[in-house]
């Protein structure tokens, strides 16, 4: 397997990054993961609109354009069909410190990532101890490689036996789960929480967003709204819509498995 | 100059990890920055607690044990008298996603750096937009290498022409400035913000908590308590305390110099 770092394709082994890289020292970055679809990136310009806001966020100055052709000559030269691109830009070497000199020069990580088994749907929620770090903090609806509260919060649920957490905001309002987006479905109207909750700008979420034959509702929920849902799923680039069988400790229940199957035909309908 | 690397010494410029790193990837991971008084390191039990306490809070194994003897070898190579001692620790390369595989082996990295030259003093502080992450959120009192925030609030401070920015909690509570704790001086006591309003554990901070000849008052103040200061200050490891001109855009002006220079004088009297 390869890897496209900076400027060349190295053998995944060797790709290496400097101990001085704010990538490593501060996860001064941002990623895209973007799903292969027979070969070829699903989503792509959707994928390079949030990566350049992401960049711009950060105010790393990098050059999107040669992406695509760097991913189809890897995508060539690794023979991926199927599973997932990764691209991460850091803000590379340079300043001991939190303040970044001017004239760094970023780094470019492309890798392609095999398919990860799917979970046994339907999937367990727990809802999480962390509070969702808020938009007012951080440009949360980017990728940014500040992956660790994510990271806590799925271990969390990992502890209780559960799949993923459910984290809610400061005001208590349902925000994503660790991982995925989340989608409730009530009297054939779509509810997910919008950016502002602190949601990440997800890619399912965007194409459910765009292409729901539902109506989809954006804005700011408590849990009582989603005890109420007839039925609850996860999306996630990595295997779109999952259905939701229960939230812990709460032990609330849903019948998803129909609605995530219907969610997922019409997006594979699109992706056709 | 060498860098300690997991298990050997390496010359700085050949020190890299996997892009695979989790601390490349998610920022998964923490650090210690560490003064160095006569070519000894200062404060070292404490900064071994807020390591072993990063480490817990992150689920990460690591024997912090031997840690003293390699950066005592590694100040000898390098011949390091002044600057700072940086130990990083990520969970290292495993699993794609948030969730971490078990049995990641930790990345170690020691790292001596230069001396920083201090900013002219006073220096000035920016009033940040940017809301300081709650420890609702992440365990922030660590030294977690999740420095986006941080970095940020640098560059907008500097965008006008201050030294760092000032963060504020969701209550509107201060919590510190983007690099560094703050202290103020009212009345013969010296207050900072508790580490429940998202301050760092900072080792200045920790050495004035206890050494201080002044009273110390540790709470949740807003902004007029601020205004009302006799003199106000800034902590960090790099340059101790740093006396505050000001605070912009509010055009709030102090007179720091004296309460500064009277706590740099008894932080040295303790380290000598």
């Amino acid at each position: 397997m390869l890897v496209y770092l900076n400027d060349r394709f190295v053998p995944a082994g060797e790709a290496s990054v400097s101990v001085q890289d704010r990538g490593f020292r501060f996860g001064d970055g941002v990623f895209e993961t973007i799903a292969l679809r027979r070969g070829e990136p699903y989503q792509w310009a959707f994928h390079m609109q949030r990566l350049e806001a992401g960049l711009a966020a950060l105010r790393i100055s990098f050059n999107t354009a040669p992406l695509l052709g760097i991913c189809t000559e890897l995508l060539a030269r690794n023979g991926a069909e199927s599973g997932l691109l990764r691209i991460a830009v850091s803000r590379g070497v340079g300043s001991q410190g939190y303040l970044p000199l001017s004239g760094n020069t970023p780094t470019l990580v492309v890798e392609t990532l095999a398919p990860a088994p799917p979970p046994a749907a339907p999937v367990e929620l727990w809802l999480s101890a962390y509070q969702k770090i808020s938009l007012a903090s951080l440009p949360v609806s980017c990728k940014l490689a500040q992956g660790l509260q994510s990271t806590l919060a799925r271990m969390e649920a990992r502890d209780h036996g559960c799949f993923d957490g459910l984290l809610l905001d400061a005001r208590g309002c349902i925000a994503e789960a660790a991982s995925a987006n989340i989608f409730w479905l009530k009297r054939r109207t779509l509810y997910t929480p919008s950016l502002e909750c602190g949601a990440l700008n997800g890619s399912v979420r965007h194409a459910i967003v765009k292409l729901s034959p539902w109506r989809v509702k954006e804005g700011s929920y408590r849990l009582p709204a989603l005890r109420r849902a007839e039925a609850v799923m996860i999306t996630n680039v990595a295997y779109g819509a999952l259905p939701v069988g229960g939230l812990e400790p709460e032990e609330w229940r849903w019948e998803s498995a129909e609605a995530a199957a219907r969610v997922n035909d019409f997006l594979r309908l699109h992706a056709a």
